[in-house]
């Protein structure tokens, strides 16, 4: 429980080098930032789920969650959870089994005849962890070319139009937004959802169907937090600055880092603090 | 796209009756709230995903998502991207099918053969519609019993206190919380997370952990928007207080109004408006 300290605990939060812009000075600084990693819940061996999630408290998180799923009603269908692989595994503190109870019947898919899966990664062989998760990534997805070129006032100033583009918002206070403003300051798209991811998608979606990728040149406005899922959107789409009014979580950062994604973050009053591929960002 | 125009998508939006507190006055009222709804996502008639999204730009939406998992590298790569289902179908326009172009492979999971899947939900024969799933739901688990009185000066404490409990956030600026307090005011237990909703199975889990469930008599505060996922995990556990400083979804306020959980949102400086089950707020 984190509710007894002033101070959270060690595996949730990371120090990271930034640079701070403001009122047109650098600083650099180190920042706080709060971790995000996979977490891989699996029964009797078994993937149930990959959730990306702050570490700590897994247990708490993996019983909520079966009980939400309606895969346990207590505590007494639960035989034990426990973190596994072996202990010098990078993976460990991301994986956790859970034994049910006899008589207690996982879900099953009825079409494949094994384990229901949730979640939104595909499960590795040896346990998940965010490295592997980018290493992945990478694999897959040359890291974007280092050019170009972007003016912290254009951040700054894609960011503030952000709002002004969400009529849904205006009318509800309950939606998320991502837009595509170009280099030359052109304002490409604008879509609004309920999700974050899908509010990206929809913007990603409407350049596939343009047929105008790959997206250099241009910056990803976010509303909300940059997680790692956003940053492996961006970086899919080929767009090279990720922006947000919010913060970013260290997977976000980290993925940002090799990918070499612009990643930038609390654009508020003109002042920004740049985690990633601060080159591309001309003072 | 959503930009051009100051008024969002008919479809995304809808109004829905409230009663809003404010200075010891109840005010009856219609509020418009962002709609949210399930998109199941196929190929070739295979369910891929199942996203909460709102909807409007459904094929943006499929091709960006499409993308960022690396199935498509641009529109050549696709065929057709069609709603499905009979016309009369309530789900036709929650389900969206993918025929990928001629030697474009689909993400095929090794173990079973069939597609790789993500999401969150299961896939119901007929397609997926909101109503479905909380019809289901409502058949796992009965409506809360209607006991109770919680007053709003309780509820105001409870998610003002919240930002007392936060020492991630205050650290980071980057995450989430949720609390649950008790209607003798005591607090019970608060945790943080990148996910909204794994702040939510951290504390339901801590109180399985605990054998304290059903978690009737107690508010559960969250720290963002209030999902269907949100209401769901409350209503598993037996919580019948939601509220938040900010909106919930149409989807959140139709599963709290069936699941008799009371569903309060823009809970700021004393004033509060109530969505659902408004007959436990004692004045």
């Amino acid at each position: 429980m984190r509710d007894t300290s002033s101070m959270p605990s060690p595996r949730s939060i990371r120090s990271v080098d930034v640079e701070r812009l403001a009122a047109g000075a650098i600083d650099e600084r180190a920042d706080d930032v709060a971790v995000e990693e996979p977490l891989e819940i699996r029964i009797s061996g078994e993937t149930l789920a990959i959730t990306m999630r702050t570490p700590g408290d897994d247990r708490e998180l993996v019983l909520g969650f079966l009980l939400a799923e309606g895969v346990i009603a207590s505590v007494r269908d639960v035989a034990s959870v426990v973190h596994c692989g072996r202990t010098t595994d990078e993976g460990r503190e991301n994986t956790i089994d859970v034994t049910l109870a006899p008589g207690v019947r996982p879900p099953i898919d009825a079409e494949t005849g094994m384990l229901a899966r949730r979640g939104t990664l595909v499960s590795s062989a040896c346990g998940v962890c965010g490295r592997q998760s980018i290493d992945d990534l990478i694999e897959r997805i040359a890291p974007l070319p280092l050019g170009g070129r972007v003016p912290p006032a254009l951040v700054a100033a894609s960011v503030s139009g952000l709002r002004e583009r969400q009529p849904l918002f205006a009318r509800t206070g309950g939606c998320h937004a991502a837009s595509l403003v170009a280099f030359d300051g052109g304002h490409v798209a604008t879509f609004e959802d309920v999700g974050r991811h899908n509010a990206v998608d929809k913007v990603v979606g409407s350049r596939v169907l343009a047929n105008a990728l790959p997206l250099s040149d241009h910056i990803l406005v976010v509303s909300g937090r940059s997680s790692f899922e956003i940053v492996q959107k961006a970086f899919a789409a080929g767009i090279p600055v990720v922006a947000s009014v919010s913060a970013p979580s260290s997977l976000a950062i980290d993925l940002a880092r090799r990918a070499n994604v612009t990643l930038v973050g609390f654009v508020r009053n003109g002042a920004m603090t740049v985690y990633a591929s601060k080159d591309r960002m001309s003072g």
